[in-house]
């Protein structure tokens, strides 16, 4: 497919600057760009290569400053990035999309299987599953016993789901991800030794969830480990038993939430965080990359680093003076010996 | 089923105070209790839930001393989290039990299967494999050539053993865990690249081991990784090659340990800790969250933390002046004025 | 099959040092070696085992000085550890080799499958999919549509590699590892939620790269995430979309990537370390073990620690000062005093 900056600049309600004519069939990175393809602009670092992109089209937002002379065709949009997603939505519908229950998948007779739905090679589906209408089950899948796969979810191939569970509609998950696994919950049966507690609880995906590739979320000892509407969760991240984390909530990878812990809405945690067990954070927290936080935190829109993670700020403060700790302590030598020198003058 | 206070308390010896004949088909979180469940008190910080609980029955420990008036049945108990675990074991015995060989598992005719195994829909099981008795093998499970799989071990869908691993009894291994992959072991082949050194050893798992899902345990270069008795890891964590885990250790999500290194028997380390390779860790040892070791540790049951990690009281002291970097900064330049105010009156 | 020290002297042009005629059917660690295996000596803390040692055959460097008695047959070699790996690799060759397509894989019609594979049971291989000649496809391996598999390539059980992505010659993958997951990637629909971008590039592993088990590698959001020729990647490491990491660069376990970072070649990256997005990192830099760097580093063949990351040394000096942190706080206190009491005595 061909599109021009006229058709495109239509579409999302946009302004040209340059060539209406010109024509591409692909997108591109701006610091990639080649002929035939559209780029966008929206973050500052990147403007440099708005003057040397080889893309025929840039999107760009309706009040960036053009500084020099550009070879490429602008088109000026409300905003540049949400652009860039309207279009490659566009070009992701014209995809073949999957369909049909494969012949070697095994469904138990007990399992509810909805309409239009996809469910591929290798997919086991368990007893009294259900798998709602427009679901698709990539190859490979294993759905528990009772578990529920909600309205037009993607279950990528190789995806874990323990009976009980519950996903709710338009979820994605993604390859490789275990949901319901057992709680990490153990008590001493000696000085020594441990009795495993039985995790009898289950995981709830609320709608609109996406979880990455390789995450774990245990379910709950008992009640349910819960993962809110909206939540987006990315690669690699492990969700202990009993968490509950709010709407819209967005992890990055590597992160982990340990047992009993409760995120609030629209919290943002960075990469390779740590939260210990039964704490609440409060809504619109931001954690820093990196950080570990042993405490509740109550203020709202708080943002936290270190580890254990205190006021952003306060860390970066201190976190400047940590580098300077040799000279810090070279100031003190010197006071020391000033000290001396003025006590023998007396 | 349905179960009274009185049939639950003859069964874990406890002492009702309320009402015995209320009954409970389910169990809880206290914090979310609802009519006909049962939940527990152990941890002091949910104590204030015991007077708001809607849960038909709690079990509370045998001293613990209740303040106001509650509305449930409570049943004293000598230690409330071992008798929920014990409930919770009765609850799991009534489940129907997985059984017999799917048809379209693929087992090779060199493999030895023994008695009232499960093995589920597309697991694989490799030439020479051994599956003992009451094991259970759920679907996508993939046991390399001549691996072992103890009696009465669980492996969860989509676990892959590599060739040779030896796996105990009555071991746990939870869905998309790798046991046996490649340690990371490279010769430099010239200034810049780097030759492959070949890993013929394997992985052994003594009885009582419950993993965690998604982990990964490479396989010894030469030799066997081992894990002893009764440890128990959670998910997503990392053991690399020819390492060697004490029995009764226990591991939170995301850590991992590098190549040869030892850890001494029940051992606790906290989530997203880190060991460099080659050292030893004495028995007992416990290490805070995110710490990473970078030696040997001698002393029998020492805490530790920070990265590079040393005693947990010392860390703490330090954490809380690197907190106040910025004051003790302002002291010494305080301290400075006053010097040279002291200097210019002489 | 057993081996004399004098026919492996010869395939390693080494010297003997003791009995010739002793013979050898195992390899094993120089720490727990047993009569009939043998085993190297590299590592100048493992020097206190050559006199020790049970192993028949010792593999040690042409100049190592041996201070004591030893029991077994030297054989002296320009360097022990590459001696070894060659023998090593001539133990794995004698393995039978897996071949063939099995009956239970799904291949789609459109696919072209080369000379010589393997193609395990359960295995999918998706349409216009591409398995080039000699590459080793396990069970459970999913092969996404138009992905190409390279010449002599394996692929370990449970791989899942999605549709467009593409694996060069010689790679290994081992099990669990996705290729292509969605990048993680949202624009804000609303104060509140987010609106997913497609992700519409791909994953390129250039030839000889290894990747360990568990990681995850996200396809780009446009153009291609790029793993250069030579990279070796340890198990559960998170590649988010558009990173490009230079030859030869090697990452240990559980380490991150964060999106569009560039990695230089032969660049050494310790466990746990975290990278933010949209940084690049010159080639042959080396990063401590859980670090996590916030910026660009310009400079070839810096070695940096901390988190935020600064150079190696200068972490280590203020990392004493930090330990030491009470003490100087003390010394502080101390002076206070002592200004006090000159100004007293004025």
């Amino acid at each position: 497919m061909e599109f021009t900056a006229k058709i495109i600049a239509q579409f999302l309600n946009g302004v040209i600057e340059g060539n209406p004519d010109v024509s591409v069939n692909n997108v591109s990175g701006i610091e990639k760009g080649k002929e035939g393809t559209i780029a966008f602009l929206a973050n500052p670092k990147y403007a440099k290569y708005l003057y040397l992109t080889k893309a025929s089209i840039v999107l760009i937002n309706k009040d960036f400053n053009v500084e020099k002379k550009v070879n490429c065709t602008l088109i000026r949009v409300k905003d540049a990035y949400q652009s860039l997603a309207s279009l490659l939505e566009l070009y992701e519908q014209q995809k073949p999309v999957k369909k049909g229950i494969h012949e070697v998948a095994v469904i138990e007779k007990s399992a509810t299987i909805g309409k239009d739905v996809y469910i591929g090679p290798f997919a086991y589906i368990g007893e009294n599953a259900v798998v709602k209408d427009n679901a698709k089950i990539y190859p490979h899948v294993y759905i528990g016993d009772q578990a529920t796969v909600g309205n037009g979810t993607v279950i990528y191939p190789g995806v874990k789901i323990y009976y009980d569970c519950w996903i709710g509609a338009r979820c994605i998950i993604h390859a490789g991800t275990i949901i319901g696994s057992d709680g990490f919950g153990f008590a001493p049966k000696s000085s020594k030794d441990y009795k495993k507690i039985p995790q009898v609880g289950n995981v709830i995906l609320e709608d609109d969830v996406e979880i990455g590739a390789n995450c774990s979320i245990d379910r709950a000892t008992m009640g349910s480990t819960i993962i809110r509407k909206g939540v987006k969760l990315d690669n690699l991240i492990q969700i202990a038993h009993n968490v509950e984390i709010g709407e819209n909530t967005v992890m990055a990878a590597q992160t982990g939430i340990s047992g009993s812990t409760k995120l609030g809405s629209e919290c943002m945690l960075g990469g390779q965080v740590g939260l210990i067990g039964h704490i609440s954070i409060a809504d619109g927290v931001k954690i820093a990359a990196q950080s570990g936080l042993s405490s509740t935190i109550k203020e709202t829109g708080k943002i936290v680093q270190g580890s254990p993670a205190f006021g952003f700020t306060d860390y970066r403060k201190s976190y400047v003076y940590f580098r300077k700790l040799p000279a810090l302590k070279a100031e003190i030598d010197a006071l020391k010996k000033e000290i001396n020198e003025l006590k023998e003058k007396e």
